[in-house]
């Protein structure tokens, strides 16, 4: 072996001695994981984000998790090699920016990838939070080796990414998928104002289902309280409660017509639903058969999110790993040049 | 200059004279032109197909198009170099099948490309007509080089072609673009029967369109005639006749929510409307305010078909020119092996 094969190999080994971080921003929270190389979680850590729409504080929230993490498994600051960070709002991969967030957020413009590069000194990727999800499934999740498929989150809000080609369909601006929107029979059709929950999400959205059942409670309907969340309400649900079936009846009815029009459009053989509402095994077993009576030619299979609540930060941990991966070289570069 | 370079000139030259057809089947009538190796329209044929079911009859109708043509401009048989057909229904491209059309045809699994490969003897391409309209449009019509845009035909029926990356994207099962089903605030949500209008189609379809105006029709409200075609009543509408505006009015209205979903879920920038009704320009300006005032964040633009009814012909010839290409050597291998 000459010696310059054996500084390769060397410096192989020292290099693959390295660390990602995936980020979920997200309204009420703030969760990241820190990985291996090959994507095995190491350490997880998360703060509330509960009020605070500063995307400079979240930036410092990020870099304190960052420094916790690195701490947490007693790794030097350039073990660090990428981070990758989703938002919960429409996203310019390419630029880095997030263009719009829901009004939960209020952000417009922000560049998000720049900041955070800025503030950690690494290169950073950053996207969509329900494409993330989507990138999740697709690598180790319900949709593992399905080139097509549609990622239906419904938490708050409402939102879904396009998988087309094993990678998220992004539309001319960045705003595929935005199906809070949609108008189906049973929504309204008065005319949506942008950073307003939409048509769809403001019935079946996490505080729709909510508000529908608070709409319907009455003392006399139900003994059951009338302050319950959208999860509750589906358990009440299957637990026999009429009031609350009614409830999950419409949520699931109208989900069925959004994904019937979704695959009128796409013809797409698998949804997988997720979201802190969309992965109640009720919603998706009730939704299923709504869609059979529909009786459409090609009827697709809706499945639960494997990886639930995990599904936007591992892929977020997958993008960090191929940013390592594509950009580091290049990051490096630009870091010097600047100096 | 070698005996070998001599004769690749002259096999050359002979090649270039050559013609192809485009057919586009549909329920009442078979249109065909010839074009010449550019795409330049030398001969044109039609034939009626109302009451026609048989695809050997249509078969035959198309052989027969196809010796009037070349007889046309004198040319011999030899001269054709390929055809493409264009079928109103769900069409597998990779096997050449006609999976359904529409209750009109009523073709189920017709292996349209083989029987047309062997009466003609030259390779055939087969599509749906609504893609093939899109590549018409595409290639020399409302959406050139436009790289992402949907082709929306209202005639009889509706049906979309969703052009991504310039080319029609298909689904897991050929089915993408069937939206003549789509569920929007006003249609019915009850089941489907396939081969029956979907629940759009059956409101603002040509015959929907038909029957709103039947339905509102009275001495009373209207002094015009209860028997009026949907593009009739479009033209009343502009002459000032008030109930012709409100049926212009609620299919431009439900025709605006198709686009809002469909801009929704693709996020795409241009809607081209086509198809015999499709192609009124009162019904593509109406749609337009109606979709501006739903107050979307990417506001898609609507164009009227450059190509109008000759669409699908232009688009026709656009894919048998290309097949000519592709496959000419190809279909010679495998005619020369069955021989």
């Amino acid at each position: 072996m000459t010696q310059r094969s054996i500084d390769k190999h060397n410096t192989l080994a020292v290099a693959d001695i390295g660390y990602v971080v995936g980020v979920d921003i997200g309204a009420t929270n703030l969760r990241m994981a820190l990985a291996d190389m090959t994507g095995v979680i190491m350490a997880r850590h998360s703060s509330s984000t509960a009020g605070i729409r500063s995307a400079e504080t979240v930036i410092a929230l990020i870099r304190n998790g960052v420094e916790s993490l690195l701490n947490e498994i007693s790794a030097p600051a350039h073990a660090l090699k990428a981070v990758a960070a989703g938002a919960p709002g429409i996203t310019d991969v390419d630029a880095g920016i997030v263009v719009a967030t829901s009004y939960l957020m209020g952000w417009r413009d922000v560049p998000l990838r720049a900041l955070l590069e800025n503030a950690l000194e690494v290169p950073v990727a950053v996207d969509n939070d329900v494409n993330l999800a989507a990138i999740g499934e697709s690598w180790i999740g319900a949709a593992k080796n399905v080139r097509d498929f549609v990622f239906l989150a419904i938490g708050t809000g409402i939102g879904a990414s396009i998988v087309l080609n094993s990678k998220p369909f992004r539309g001319a601006t960045w705003a595929a998928g935005e199906i809070g929107y949609m108008l189906v029979p049973g929504t309204s059709d008065r005319p949506g104002n942008h950073g307003e929950p939409g048509a769809l999400e403001s019935l079946i959205g996490g505080e729709g289902i909510k508000t529908q059942w608070q709409k319907l409670w009455s003392t006399d309907r139900s003994t059951l309280p009338k302050d319950l969340t959208a999860t509750e309400i589906f358990d009440q649900a299957i637990a026999g409660d009429a009031l609350a079936q009614s409830v999950l009846e419409q949520t699931a009815r109208m989900l069925s017509y959004t994904i019937y029009n979704m695959t009128l459009v796409l013809n797409c053989p698998l949804f997988v639903l997720g979201g802190g509402v969309g992965i109640h095994p009720a919603l998706c077993s009730w939704t299923q058969s709504m869609l059979e009576r529909l009786n459409m030619r090609s009827q697709p299979h809706l499945a639960g999110s494997a990886l639930g609540t995990d599904a936007q930060l591992m892929g977020a941990i997958r993008l960090a790993l191929d940013t390592a991966g594509s950009r580091s070289t290049l990051f490096a570069n630009q870091a010097a040049a600047k100096e």
